[in-house]
């Protein structure tokens, strides 16, 4: 997979894209990230790349042509474009998983501030990752990096990333390592014990148990199993009874 | 405002602080982030920090004890503490107003892989950034640090912040800059003419339609004035008209 990113901060990425899992899926050809910084798009001798807003009021607008260039310049007929805004579809694990299957991805890193209306024309896809406001797309950018390297095949172990909140619909279930006490705070016996259908029993109601307590939306679209329902109602009635 | 991030990857925040509003708001002493590397308080001569998990499964366990003394040599009475986790608090503009009041935050970046349970009797708040995967807390806490400090006096202009999409419940209004034409497509007539009163209302009806097609439930709690529930019958009629 490759993945290019339109920004007006390049040096933002230089941090991110060195450490951890993205630094081990990009040095082992897993995918490449190509930071690419839209200022070199200008037409304009001081590399202006925003300007005030038609109408009046306060910031800067990016500017629909330095964009379109930078769009034109960086995709192929093969090229998903994604511009990053809170006015997107709002992401989450599902789209991750999609975008995980394609070729080749563009990230247009949006001023927050404002961007001309018209780049809209321009891409297949806007994508907010959450109802709050931030300076710009790039770490919106960077999430989808994340969580769209993390999906791809040898990037981390798979049983690993099956196992993981939003993977299943529920959230994950409590993990605990050594040491088996800490401060009065015990290990649950069951995981002590080393019974595996126990344990996987233990892991699957806790989970529920947790979405349910925590984000019972979720639980609202999603269909349960005849395990997972025999142990919810096992949870709601410990519920009620204090 | 004093913020804290506990992280095993201190490099990652190198390129955010060092950009755009983040880094003018901390040169002008507006915030302070200090990035500190939890590994330093390992006791393991290896500086190892997760271990395997109890029950047996995939992927490391950040331990409770690393996590526990590190929070402890990082914070105060007065200090809140912030578990970014896929399992917290869905994070909303809401709740990027409710921290800017906050004297000091301490942001504890989890491995999303998993960390001990017990973590979590050591903090305050638990925050998910949103419904998707990420290989660590690092990420969600940069968007923490960038969502609170732009809402801090003075690190961006006022009007500005006032604008934002969320920050009045509604998606952003478009906005349009130079050129007015751009391959054949041409900024709304009414910006250009400049009658406030009718850009104002412009605005208001096109934020309205926006969050209406695109994010019908952020409308569901949110009461209308009565211009609102005026604008919002005609965007209705007209699209009952197509």
């Amino acid at each position: 997979m490759k993945i290019k990113i339109l920004t007006l901060f390049p040096n933002m990425f230089e941090g991110i894209l060195g450490e951890s899992i993205l630094k081990r899926a990009i040095e082992a050809g897993i995918c490449s990230v190509e930071v690419i910084d839209m200022r070199t798009y200008s037409l304009d001798k001081h590399h202006h790349v925003d300007d005030t807003p038609y109408g009046g009021g306060a910031g800067m607008v990016l500017a629909c042509d330095v964009v379109d260039r930078a769009i034109e310049a960086n995709s192929t007929s093969n090229t998903y474009k994604i511009l990053m805004t809170p006015q997107g579809r709002p992401y989450h694990q599902e789209i991750a998983k999609e975008l995980s299957s394609k070729d080749e991805i563009l990230l247009i890193c949006g001023h927050y501030e404002g961007f001309d209306e018209r780049i809209r024309e321009y891409v297949d896809d806007e994508i907010s990752v959450g109802d709050y406001v931030l300076t710009g797309g790039e770490l919106p950018a960077a999430i989808l990096c994340d969580s769209i390297i993390r999906l791809l095949d040898h990037a981390i172990k798979k049983e690993s990333s099956e196992d993981d909140s939003f993977s299943n619909g529920l959230l994950e279930y409590p993990q605990y390592t050594r040491p088996a006490e800490y401060k009065g705070s015990v290990v649950p016996e069951v995981l002590v014990n080393g019974n595996h259908k126990l344990i996987r029993e233990f892991r699957l109601k806790e989970s529920l148990r947790k979405t349910y307590l925590r984000r019972p939306d979720l639980l609202e679209n999603r269909e349960l199993t005849k395990e997972e329902s025999k142990l919810l109602k096992e949870i709601q009635e410990e519920l009620g009874k204090h």
